[in-house]
């Protein structure tokens, strides 16, 4: 798999389900947050959202479209594609399989922050370069 | 406050937030399911989203829009609007705000299905009546 | 309802159920936490777990029983009961009711900390006055 | 590693955090979770908590000691040990380790019952069987 690809593989826990017999609705943000932070370590060499002393990474929009409920013990593939917004924001793109079919896509957008004064900044250039090279 | 407006209170709490220290980007659908939660037990008579023995309502989108960051211990408010959507869906709408600050916005769809077949269904009436009535 | 006794209610959401149709075991110690921060609020005049710029509780043991299952739209009431172990520590015991239905006994330990140093200190005088008053 | 004993490796994700940059007391019982279900599905044969149409675990105590804190990004290994406890009842015993350090030490309780009188039922000998072997 190429580039800005990547792939995450999970299984449903009994928390992550709910009364219905289904992964609460919710309960997707965990997937996507697996993926994300396992990608920023490996394609980024980041650990999201704290990547440093001073740049944290904060989440302005999340979004998420369900199409097919995913039960205990179902095994999960999601997969991410990350993207730069302007200068001052990332944008994660989420798609989560059982086999071959697709039961979840979704979205975050993370904003780049001066954790200190708590205001937006340029996103680190060691976090850009890596990206720009997944092409 | 008139119609299908419905104000819920709620306060951080420490499982909430994050190592951030802010509210985790996902705890905001807690506050949003507590609010539509308790709007559908006072306005609808119904106990979301398990309404009768064979109508349930199963979410097929969230999103959420992070404007100013809630940390430990704040007051927060959550302004509800439901509507409807088609026969088959409904969306709440939220706006939390902490004080005259909005922190978020957001909303919820959820389609009516028959918990057997698991298929989508009209709305049931007794909820869409009293939807309309809240006008 | 006298001296170190404090009664907090909930609701059993959507989020604390799994799969099975009841409560998850661990969304129980949620019910602890809100009254217990809640409880600290109210009589001892902090913010738990965060009580000052220098002194922070910390958890180093919990425990639950569970005798009945809470399920969806339930009616929880938590029973409180604090008390100090030695110079460092605190004790939260908890009962949670149904109706008269004793549902669940636990308990949590907590010991203050120098959060700069994370070392235990000795609890402030202000939590240990305020809670022999209420004796 | 012999017997009955069982190792899962976890990391700590941003959601198991809270507001004092660590691993928030009940997210612990999240990696317990995860220990419990992947020793099940491997050793057992069978999917904790549902083990079959007729029969269930449920939790019927819950404890953990947390001796030093996790962080954001920590690596976890969680030992398991599972017992028998009468006819009824299983016990998971836990410790979770970060390399050398020891972190956490707790258990789970569970005992078997027919889901739909939801009482009390012998272990399937198929899960007894299975646990004896591995000795």
């Amino acid at each position: 798999m190429a580039g800005k690809e990547f792939v995450w593989d999970d299984r449903v826990r009994i928390y992550d389900t709910d009364s219905q017999g289904i992964v609460h609705y919710a309960g997707y943000y965990r997937f996507f947050t697996n993926a994300f932070e396992q990608f920023s370590r490996e394609r980024l060499g980041s650990e999201f959202p704290l990547v440093s002393e001073r740049v944290w990474f904060v989440v302005v929009e999340s979004n998420a479209k369900y199409y097919k409920p995913a039960r205990l013990g179902d095994k999960l593939r999601t997969h991410v594609h990350a993207s730069i917004l302007g200068k001052k924001a990332m944008r994660f793109d989420f798609r989560i399989h059982r086999g071959n079919d697709v039961l979840c896509d979704g979205y975050v957008v993370q904003v780049a922050i001066d954790r200190r004064r708590w205001k937006a900044v340029a996103i680190p250039q060691g976090i850009t370069r890596r990206l720009e090279k997944l092409r």
